[in-house]
């Protein structure tokens, strides 16, 4: 997969900026700290410039000025409009994405729904390599319908990917639902999602994505694929915000049959009838619940305008470009450092980050932010993440990355920092 | 309890004003548009103009800049900080409030809890006049339980409040929860929480409070009241902004026998730990879900903070003199047009709103909005709603939205309008 006219230095890199058709859209983002090199945009997203003005107008004028009537007037619809929106970026028609609560939250919802189809069935699947939030979501569900579930967490061989072979294997007539992160939080490893979804379908399972890895990064297409349920994160890719709200999506078919078990006032009929007995909404609406944090809401819709603006396919035709530079830079510069690669090598199996692996990980993180105004993260036991989201990120940045990590490496200044753990992230 | 030097008319009011130990603190917050009365601080409260700079900052330094540093510098422990900011207008010891997530999906999360502390009992204790949207949430835990508890619903015998005497029948040795709003918010009317509390447990049932109608307006101690959980809203009399996240309260006892049932890793006990088993973290923080909102959770601070630097002793005081005020003209100038009043005479019995009924109250209130720049709220089937928040209401903003109350009803101005229900809120 190397590019043949890879050259480990700047002037390559600049090279790569030049021919970028997307490289124009580093301005859309507010780049408060030009020396700053941020790789850690899978985790939390740069703060688009046409959000600034969009929130000060929320604040200043829809809250300040408007006051209740915003609620008609643009708020009320929002977990729908924004929906919409997020709907095209997953390949889902519309009347089946909304976006509300947490993350954790949505997977409570759809688990819950998810189980509630399949009685008589008592495995779930998911593997070691989901998130360990989604799979204590899944934990609670076990437990509040009483233990008669059980979670079959597929192990890896390889530290990257579950074994597929041992994945299918354990889909069998018993699975109720089969539940995974589309894109690997660790290794970026990126799932074949039609073919998990075609395998579960052919016993009876439903299929629930965790698209908060791959949405805004890498192509979902969850009607093609034939998906049942999705949720997803949007403060990474997506660029919404600390915490904006999630998206869920409830493939339309399944939508009248299904409850949210969270009977929220925002997912009843008519909710300003004051009827005193719920009654659920139409379609996918009926899994809204209370009322949402419209700040944090709103601080989504300009970064989706964005991305809508680029289009999933050229935002993945430049995430395989800068995924794939690097992992030649990990070959020609920090394999002969000690750091194995923590990802796939192939680019149709990766996301948009890419994990490096090394005994020193967690002092190398150390050091390229106390030291190197480089800002990775690291998850244990032994990676450092690169995310390199498509919109914002160069490829000098991507060089000037891995330079940092040599010089950090090759001047010892990993051994200046504790290897105990400290803080929350 | 009328004012013995009542007078109906302006100037009355302005020297209402001029003794006003609270009367400054209008100044801090966003009067953007001063011919506007605003009288639905009870739906969403204004925006505090310290608001404005925190939002700034919070977007373009602490998102645009910092970045993912942010969560460690303030982010990570905001659901606990603003929660002990809470505890303090609540009544609330150390360790027992944070805020996260919305009122529905709190009280979700706080009812399943008490149904699980109570396995043998069936019956759920409210009233008809509490939130639908509680109903609701109710509703949706009985179903998930398997319908096996009842929900018991006490009716009003006056239209204010529901009848004390069939209340304290209905809390009996077959109650496992008794929940209720603590202002009705309809009627406005305040339960006393202590008695309804000592009734409970009298018979060994738990209470639940929702207190988004009495937070930041009237007398709430829930550690004296001896309460053993409770839910709110911010964005009402705590002026957090639109859908701000709400806040839950579990008694410090209890906490370590009662887990949410959403399993959350912000309830993790090691959340960076990445382990795969849920372990929940010890006291109220195991309450806590997803990833919250950090826009809008960070918007309520300094709404908190002006909140906690005025006291509730000087906020409650207010209250009762505007709405004692408000019963004062509404006698004079308002029940000879034919209003009735929707709310109690005694103030120590009512919240900071007063709802007034009349057989064309959607009208009124549509002219009041269309014409008058008035801005009350209409809720079925003829209360028009008179939200009186301290901190921001004078006295002549009382006097002038009767004023022109009578004067839209005097003018006929109502009948231009429709009385088919439109909108959505």
């Amino acid at each position: 997969m190397k590019d043949p006219e890879f050259e480990p230095g700047l002037e390559f890199a600049k090279r790569l900026d030049a021919r970028d058709p997307l490289a124009s859209f580093r301005d859309e983002f507010a780049l408060a700290d030009p020396e700053l090199l941020y790789v850690d945009g899978n985790s939390l997203g740069r703060l688009p410039v046409s959000t600034e003005a969009r929130m000060r107008e929320v604040v200043e004028r829809q809250w300040g000025r408007d006051l209740i009537r915003s609620w008609n007037a643009d708020w009320w619809d929002a977990p729908r409009r924004l929906g919409e929106k997020v709907a095209r970026l997953v390949g889902a028609g519309p009347g089946q994405v909304v976006v509300s609560d947490s993350t954790s939250v949505n997977l409570f919802k759809l688990a819950m729904a998810a189980l509630s189809l399949r009685p008589g069935r008592e495995r779930i699947v998911s593997d070691t390599f989901n998130f360990p939030s989604d799979l204590y979501i899944l934990q609670g569900c076990i437990r509040l319908l009483g233990d008669r579930h059980s979670l079959t967490l597929v192990p890896s061989a390889d530290g990257i990917s579950a074994d597929s072979g041992a994945l299918f294997a354990a889909i069998d007539e018993d699975t109720c639902l089969v539940t995974l992160s589309h894109v690997v939080f660790k290794s970026g490893y990126l799932y074949d999602a039609a073919a998990v979804t075609e395998r579960a379908h052919a016993v009876g399972a439903l299929v629930l994505w965790d698209l908060s890895h791959s949405v805004g990064a890498a192509p979902v297409e969850l009607d093609r694929w034939g998906a049942d349920l999705a949720v997803g994160c949007t403060y990474k890719y997506l660029n919404g915000g600390p915490g904006s709200p999630a998206f869920l999506y409830v493939r339309r078919d399944l939508q009248e049959s299904v409850h949210s078990p969270i009977w929220g006032w925002h997912g009843q009929r008519q909710p300003f009838a004051f009827e005193l007995n719920y009654t659920p909404a139409k379609g996918v609406s009926r899994f809204l619940a209370g009322t949402p944090p419209i700040l944090s809401l709103l601080a989504l819709e300009p970064a989706l305008d964005l991305t809508l603006q680029v289009g999933m396919d050229r935002i993945r035709q430049k995430s395989v470009r800068l995924t794939s530079y690097l992992v030649d830079l990990y070959d020609a510069i920090l394999a002969p450092l000690g750091f194995t690669l923590g990802s796939p090598r192939q680019p149709d199996r990766r996301g948009s980050h890419v994990s490096i692996r090394h005994p020193d990980a967690y002092r190398i993180n150390r050091a390229l932010i106390e030291e190197m105004e480089v800002l990775p993260d690291f998850r244990e036991p032994d990676n450092i993440r690169l995310g390199l989201p498509p919109l914002y990120t160069s490829f000098a940045d991507v060089w000037q990355t891995v330079e940092r990590i040599r010089q950090a490496v090759v001047e010892r200044r990993h051994l200046r920092y504790e290897a105990v753990r400290s803080a929350v992230t």
